[in-house]
């Protein structure tokens, strides 16, 4: 690497860390979001043209970014070492792919959309808090598995039993699965009830047990979350307040330990 | 027990305990899940005498699973002795009864269903989980009971006052019931209220007392729940890392006696 | 009092205190639920007069259970000390009043609704779980004051805007809360939103600014009641495992001071 | 400042603090409040001049509260250093512009109403609760911030996809975002979804992935702050009770080397 292109490098690495350039990133993204919402409204039509001129000059600042920050790093691969880095690239990549055909403008059109995420991966308490939430994702993962359980035997139960009565609520076991999650949110959950109950008159208590079931095994994930949360909170901090004081106390054992000794000492010289 | 039956035995164990025969068995649950499943959809009746081939291999394959963890006890009594085994061995008889009525089909249909819930008795994450839930239902016993209480006395006075106004919602003590559910998940409770009010212009004092009576049970219930739980948890975390060090105050307590007594010697020997 | 009288009182204090008479007023209880349960069903109109007598053994049930629990008191005057005779004996009382009229034959099948409720003064769990909510009332006092000033600001605000798009949710104040409440559950709001916001285009920030603010106190004061609750808990905790260790580390500072004072005599001695 | 000017501020003071004094203002804003809520029945009319003596009287009253107040402040800059004086000062002076519009009439009484605030500014306990309010809202920001991300982005793909199957719900995304609130709160989600699902079969995805990311922020928030403000609870509560130990045992540490030094010098001196 010669001196120049080092020289370039801090200078591109001092851009990313200026504070300056960095609000600037966040204020194109946040422009970047108002045009999407802007062409939702009808009557922005007529500034089509200013708006096409302004999402090309997006998308070239992003890539000019992304650029720099890529040329910023010391070896470009630990650039792709970051998921955030990925997310970016595959943003802004793809973004620069032309459309043509009516069907891709759709798919363009969500892709700027997604821009807005890039907020996420710059403001850094943003991150934070998502990092914590993919965290906890994997500690659900089995009570949504018995979750998913509960679910597909109600659901055959329920597309069995039921389908007669409603084919749009009951046909088969994926829209019973739809159903089941609108009883679930207590969404006309009544007026289901009904319908079938006019039928199988007993069936109150395929949604009463159903309902029950699921907010019993709700609840009880809730507070075995926060509980399993709480328990690494208080084993931390117990371990990094209660250390001193136990380790006094563990010294002065020891130490009165050997005071004994040495009274033992002094007592048998005086004998 | 001949040498032969003991090898074969232990031949069995061996395969109870391998990672791919286990691996396999959820692999066949879920497969008989999906069926059940398959089944829910019209189009699929062409393939019905596949599907019967399916079931029947099923059928056989969870027979001869049960029949090797029974043979690979030690004592088949024991095999019994643990509820999920029970479970396991129901489901399984049940559905080797045939059935050529109709009415029975359905039955058979529904034993098939809960096989799948065979996935929960498996996975030892959700027998794990399955055990906790079921931990927690006799601290929730009195509060149900005052639930219901409530609910009764309130679904009493409706039906009293109210089975004139809507005999479908208030017609008897149990169909107010189901009504007052409805009003406690808050679906449409306020078309009802309205319709009561028409003739009992202070009907609504009777719902909103109701729905703050049982929010308020309920809420209690929840906190007494995480408390009683997490108190529990901090005893049990307590008695762990605070043992350590109480033991080593004791024990420095006891020590600090003798060297007084100690002292007390060599003074008086000084003297 | 006469050595008769006293032991009348005492069989009835050990007959009071009796498992099996105390099972059987429980299991009376449940019967005269039952009955009025039974009483809402038209079917049951025939059996009316077998009901009558029913009816009547189990007022004049209660009332010897009262006159024997009171009769087993030392001091008459303590039975009434206690919140739960009081009000079984209004019960037990108020349904000896003979009544003819239409309008008095409603109060006295509520009344005989309130019986139920004699379960929760008889079972100890229950009476338990009742003072433990009656305690948990007074904290959550000044949250519902706030709650309450919240809706009611909301309320005229409501009624003096929106009273001319919709009488029957907007008409005066009251009913303009009861429409904010009906909102606060969620009940079918976006039709009420709809409604206003075609004369008031912007009166969704209405809207959404009271559920925020709703939910918003309504979590902080769940928040609170539960940190509250764990206070106490955990400050009751610390009072009775940490007393026993510091009162140890009191103990050895005090011992170790004299300690010292014996080794500096010692010290001065052999000088 | 003359004695007499200061004998007046004295008695001032002491009124302030009078309780009968605050006791007789927080009952005027109380009938203040009624006033408000009984001018939303129309039958009130009549009494209307009856009413406009009264208001008369609140607003004089009022307004001489705020100068006895200001006039008890030993400098009157300093009264406004308070935030609830200010907003007394604001409510006070706002209400003595006369206002003849009928425009006015309706900002006027919006001013009145919010008189009623004023209760949370007088009684203590709600002016603490209202300061624990409004300090918990600085760390639901970035989650806010994150919840709108997520709004956004679904708003803008509903109304890209959705706005041809219906104006009213996905015409723009300020009114998408509308929409998905009302998705977020389960209230009729299900005809939405229905009314999409007939263009788009698969649009069930966007609704529930939406209401699984929102529901699964919210509950990660909520534990996130009940966790955060336990810590620190927990952190103060072993500040407090804990340096009374910790302190006991490192003076015992510090006072058994001192022995030590001490047995030491015996030891030597007896060889």
């Amino acid at each position: 690497m010669t001196t120049a292109a080092r020289n370039l490098r801090d200078h591109f690495e001092a851009l990313r860390a200026n504070k300056w350039f960095e609000s600037f990133v966040i204020a194109i993204i946040i422009i970047s979001a108002l045009l999407i919402g802007a062409k939702t409204y009808e009557e922005t039509s007529r500034f089509e043209q200013i708006m096409g001129w302004f999402d090309l000059f997006i998308t070239v600042f992003f890539l000019a970014e992304l650029l720099i920050r890529l040329a910023a790093e010391r070896r470009p691969v630990d650039f792709f070492k970051n998921g955030w880095n990925i997310f970016d690239t595959i943003i802004v990549v793809a973004s620069l792919i032309p459309v043509d055909d009516s069907e891709m403008v759709l798919l363009a059109r969500l892709l700027r959309i997604f821009r807005v995420l890039r907020l996420v991966s710059l403001i850094p308490e943003l991150r934070m808090l998502m990092a914590a939430l993919l965290k906890s994702i994997p500690r659900m993962g089995y009570v949504l598995l018995l979750m998913f359980i509960i679910f597909y035997i109600y659901a055959a139960i329920g597309s069995f039993l039921f389908a007669s009565v409603d084919e749009f609520l009951w046909g088969n076991i994926s829209i019973a699965m739809l159903t089941l999650f609108r009883v679930a949110t207590f969404e006309s959950w009544t007026s289901i009830m009904y319908g079938t109950m006019e039928q199988y008159p007993w069936s109150w208590l395929y949604y009463l047990t159903f309902i029950f079931l699921t907010a019993f095994v709700f609840l009880n994930m809730m507070i075995g979350i926060v509980l399993e949360v709480m328990q690494k909170e208080s084993a931390a901090m117990a371990l990094e307040s209660g250390e001193g004081e136990a380790a006094d106390v563990k010294w002065i054992r020891a130490q009165v330990s050997t005071l004994q000794a040495q009274l033992d000492r002094i007592e048998s010289k005086l004998k």
